[in-house]
């Protein structure tokens, strides 16, 4: 008997339909003689809903009445789940965040898990029980508030639950068949990946790859919890998310590349004509840290001798481009740069396996496909298991396809048609 | 500085405008110098949509999950509420009736609150802060479940929680301007009654009048807490629900009759035959409360000598008379009744008022004026400030209006137009 922790998104919920469904599969697993608590997202769009009411309210809801409002969707998703699986002649109890004793601190909106106590789930499932849990929510260790997790919250919740239940597997039910080497709307002949290391996910996750959160795929890595990545529509095997996938008596060789992603979400800033001194990238990075924006690549040219200034370049999520440009401008006068340039219309697009570590040649295979689709490279960085180019966003698709091929990552047939992102 | 608890229903929070309103009601009371606690019903039609939501899912659904479902629509409105508060520059915190410490038994759908530990919501209070709070809901003391109150359980909170903190007063706001002497939509020329006692309000509680619950009008008497049932579409002063509103300073004398309630909502059902012996009787009436049906009026003839046998007649809920029917059909060939009768083509007509009590014709009257409204009379139950009568539905309005016109109770002029009931 395993003990098996399964979450369903918000597009595996989505009326009363999908919860039947749902319900029945969950019974299925339990009857297979599995012990198994589930996690489960609001309603398809009931999470929009409820910022459209708050917006009516208020312009800038307090974050702590904001997650209160939030954590409601949850509580309507998770009853009705549980009323389903007691229609099949099952005992489901549903457990909020705070009751399932997910402890985060204090931050509203995107709160971290500081502590799971899940003594309520234990003696659920020790009387034979299903017990449903709220995804994405918590309640804060200091003020005993309602905190929610942000963005990848359920797939977090599911993962330190799992792992404070020392649970066999996670598995995330989502809308597609698994991980892909490249999104097959992109790639049509991209395919299912069946074991992908945690580092590699990561990787993935950073570079644009939804289906699974960075920070679900980090808790999973550090308690060694195995995540099943598979679809709520079928009953096929998905993608294993294990710690060494290549070990575990495979059939296969480790692949140098496991996939291509790529991301459109973000945009460039460039600072132009900063003063070739000691700390002054130090104090432009300060000043964003200070600012609570996330940046993701960072380049610096060497400056020119003749004027002693250089050019800096980065990344970041577009929706933080205004708050960054504000921010910069303030420091303007002080570090006595020239201009910003903004660029909105950027791609990444990443090249990600654990094999390139052993495999020279990979960046030079990945820039010449993407040179031969005529796509321009405008910013490159690198880690041990990836290559990331930023490219115009226009000359994304033809990047992808053009690296998944030269990397022989093309399957003989299309195993799936459809690849979305999972909500929260 | 007074303690003020305000209680608003689902219609006075029915959509994002309501809200904003209600939210600068309760900020001018917190301004004008008073603490401020506020229990808040879920928005308008929330609950009808969840069940029907439930329904969708499983025709008869856990009473533990369907509790955890209904209570995020309060979840919703108090959530919002405190945005609302937030953006006219005054702090709100929400807080479940779990966080609120409303403690109940275990009876989801209808639990009783047994104890109020409202520590978090002091510690709000002291901190200058507004505190919202979920009605209608608790947390059990035993299994630590979420709990609903039931019919009239947001204004069973407000008065709980206003007893527990020792509040100045108790305001409910609802969508009339107070209680009535009549239902204005029958009898126009109905007034508003501006004080009334307990005894007088669960009277008419309990023959119809919608406005309070008896449940909360029980409570606030235990604890002689004032009420004062307001519009919260003005600023007039309504009905004060105390404990002697005749003694503190007030103009008038004492009325006979404080007003005329009607319910249209019970059924009457005859056990025809039942063998004229000891006991038959209460097995009848234990049966029935076997099945947790209420019993309403109960009438016995006086058994005919020819045939040792007697017909027992009572009124009941008419949502619960099919099962009442059942109960008693299982218990015909025990009691040796000869047939059952039902109708609910009934209504009751009840006359109540605290002065009755040192006036004596008052019966003679009220039956005079429905018999000269040519309405029969078909049933009679009286307490010490009350009597009712079973007629028939159709006798109803001219029932009404002929005691109102009786006992003076007549208006020069009408005050209100509106008469609705508070849903929860």
């Amino acid at each position: 008997m395993a003990l098996v922790v399964q979450k369903y998104g918000g597009s595996s919920v989505a009326d009363a339909s999908c919860i039947k469904r749902v319900a029945q599969r969950i019974v299925a697993t339990k009857k297979a003689g599995n012990d198994v608590v589930v996690i489960v997202s609001a309603m398809g769009d009931t999470t929009d809903e409820l910022l459209d009411l708050a917006e009516q309210v208020s312009p800038l809801p307090p974050g702590r009445e904001l997650d209160m409002l939030l954590t409601s969707g949850e509580r309507i998703s998770m009853a009705l789940l549980a009323m389903a699986i007691a229609n099949l002649g099952h005992e489901a109890r549903s457990f909020t965040g705070s009751q399932a004793g997910v402890i985060t601190d204090s931050t509203h909106g995107k709160a971290r898990i500081i502590d799971v106590t899940p003594g309520r789930i234990q003696e659920a499932i020790a009387q034979g029980h299903i017990a449903i849990v709220a995804g994405f929510q918590g309640v804060s260790q200091n003020t005993k508030d309602i905190t929610t997790l942000g963005r990848g919250g359920s797939d977090t919740t599911a993962v330190a639950l799992a792992a404070a239940l020392d649970a066999d597997v996670c598995e995330i039910y989502t809308d597609v068949d698994g991980i892909f080497t490249a999104d097959p709307r992109i790639v049509p002949p991209a395919r299912k990946i069946p074991r992908i290391s945690y580092d590699e996910m990561m990787e993935m996750a950073a570079c644009g790859a939804k289906i699974l959160h960075l920070r679900c795929v980090e808790y999973a890595r550090r308690f060694d919890l195995p995540i099943h990545v598979r679809s709520s529509f079928s009953t096929k095997e998905g993608t294993w998310v294990v710690s060494d996938p290549y070990t575990e008596g495979t059939e296969m060789e480790q692949p140098i590349i496991s996939g291509v992603a790529h991301d459109r979400s973000e945009a460039k800033i460039t600072v132009v004509g900063v003063p070739d001194k000691v700390g002054e990238a130090a104090f432009i990075f300060k000043t964003l840290a200070d600012a609570e924006i996330n940046i993701d690549m960072i380049v610096q040219n060497v400056s020119a001798a003749a004027t002693g200034r250089t050019d800096i370049s980065f990344t970041l999520p577009a929706a933080d481009a205004q708050t960054a440009l504000s921010a910069l401008k303030k420091i303007q006068e002080r570090i006595g740069f020239e201009s910003l340039l903004f660029d909105d219309q950027i791609g990444k697009v990443s090249l990600i396996g654990a094999g390139m570590r052993s495999h020279p040649g990979v960046t030079a295979t990945f820039f010449a496909a993407i040179a031969d689709a005529g796509v321009n490279i405008e910013m490159i960085s690198t880690s041990e298991i990836r290559i990331s180019v930023v490219v115009e966003q226009d000359g994304v698709d033809a990047a992808v396809a053009a690296a998944h091929r030269a990397f022989d990552l093309d399957a003989d047939q299309v195993e799936a048609t459809v690849y979305g992102g999972t909500g929260r």
